[in-house]
């Protein structure tokens, strides 16, 4: 679209962290041998403190995408509500596993549908919903043989209270980790779910889907509170920053995450069009043309080039 | 089970190349952004030319294990006839998605059965089936709508006929990666079928199921026929030496393949317990309590060890 953009481009369009967790080294057996059940356990155990639910109900799978795929096809073909808009691969996968798919703006109009999908914060408009709220939905689903699936893939940054200790039946919750962590080449996310419910999912996936990298690593990023809590706080300055930026812009904020931002322009076209010009690319919405999504800039260099425009 | 055996064990149980192909460096983009359409495009470039396939009809994913549990799923229940004895999983896979699983000893036997199961060459006894045998049918099953689901993980370094070059409807071939390269943890294989059926098990898994290293340590593997013509002559050498050994210490081959060679003992369950006192951990199988399978030893020490045993 952009042929005379000049490179490299600045990548805006996703919230996944550009300051990455340091990595510790890599023994290089990790990569020649099977991930081992103690691999597995440990993971698990780091999962479980990070996010308050018994080891027994972590789920570790190759990024959360292979189980917003794979959930759906676990579950007999039934009416799906999925709380939007938002990240359009809830709608897709269900509909594509046989479900009859709808789409409401709350949990209050999902009427009869059997699973309800809410991805809290949501994105791209971080809207939140209180735990209240979703346990007593995801109640009311049990009753009804039914399942509350909450994605979580941006809470880690933010102050929403997140369902994993409160798990009950027909409550899967999923947490994202390469977007926290900054570490999205990895492939690791998990399901939070009752233990018969997470050996249902991890049985579906089998015994070696994580990569003994990615086993290793997420350890020992998920056993680094502090590296969690201090780029919690420099990432929300960094959110600061850019909607000082966007507000500058003409932007009217409809709300985000820690991890991007997302704003009506009184010319979203056209400012997607500059941006595009000057090798920044951010996200778009074909059902909202006012709104564009911004990622957060890594460096200086980058707060540079998106700064150049967004004046 | 052996609380006395010397440290570190020895674990010739899997089939895996005890030499790893040497990874090359990895940058680290490769752990932080996503994986792209053109790592993607890339590795599958790769893997078409290693197995004779039009890129269209590959499908990557984070090891054949997970294949294994995703494929079943896709398929309305059905009778299911595995051929056998040979890799459970496939049986178990079969069945956790709903569909009644025969066992059977040849093709011959799989009657009505809708979906037939080969692994090509067979683990553990090493048998094997002319092509011309599994695309005769195949193209029975495709006929009565069915699939043959050939599992091809042992097939890299054999002089086995692939049938990726004769792909079909109905026909479904699996590749491992991490067994031919040694490179299991790294998490990498292949479905490869139809350009159709491709794309049907590729939107199962999601966009983004392999991981980064992966995809560029496995376009780099793939595209290195020197390295796999060299490491199939050295380990065919190994199971040459092995075999010597196993035939040393009273075992009768009941085959293998250059990754593993399976004998019957005359009391393999003595032999697995002097195996397991001196730290080296064997396959047996509870369905045949006279055969034990053996992989290849790494190195010098490694092998030292094991003749200490099998003399």
């Amino acid at each position: 679209m952009f042929p005379q953009a000049p490179e490299p481009w600045l990548d805006l369009s996703t919230g996944i962290n550009p300051v990455p967790y340091p990595c510790p080294p890599l023994d290089a057996t990790l990569f020649h041998r099977l991930p081992s059940v103690a691999d597995h356990a440990a993971l698990r155990a780091a999962a479980a403190r990070a996010y308050g639910a018994a080891a027994s109900c972590i789920v570790p799978a190759p990024g959360t995408q292979i189980l917003i795929e794979t959930i759906p096809r676990l579950v007999a073909p039934s009416a799906a509500a999925v709380v939007g808009p938002t990240y359009a691969e809830h709608a897709a996968a269900w509909a594509r596993a046989g479900h009859a798919v709808s789409a409401v703006r709350d949990l209050g109009e999902a009427g009869d549908a059997q699973v309800v999908v809410v991805v809290n914060p949501n994105n791209p408009d971080g809207r939140t919903w209180p735990a209240s709220t979703l346990l007593a939905a995801a109640d009311d689903l049990s009753a009804r043989g039914g399942m509350l699936l909450v994605d979580e893939a941006f809470a880690d940054f933010e102050s929403v209270v997140s369902l994993c200790p409160y798990l009950r039946p027909g409550l899967v919750v999923l947490r994202s980790f390469g977007k926290t962590y900054g570490l999205a080449g990895l492939r690791l996310g998990f399901a939070v779910a009752e233990a018969g419910h997470a050996r249902r999912i991890a049985a579906a996936l089998g015994p070696w889907a994580v990569a003994g990298p990615a086993l290793a690593i997420g350890r020992a990023a998920l056993g680094d509170a502090t590296w969690r809590s201090e780029a919690a706080a420099a990432r929300a300055a960094d959110a600061g920053r850019l909607d000082r930026m966007i507000a500058r812009a003409g932007g009217t904020s409809v709300g985000g995450t820690v991890l991007f931002r997302t704003a009506d322009f009184p010319d979203a076209p056209g400012l997607f069009r500059r941006l595009g010009e000057a090798g920044i690319h951010v996200r778009r919405f074909t059902e909202a043309s006012a709104r564009l999504r911004f990622g957060l800039p890594a460096d200086k260099d980058a707060w540079c080039r998106l700064s150049r425009i967004l004046r």
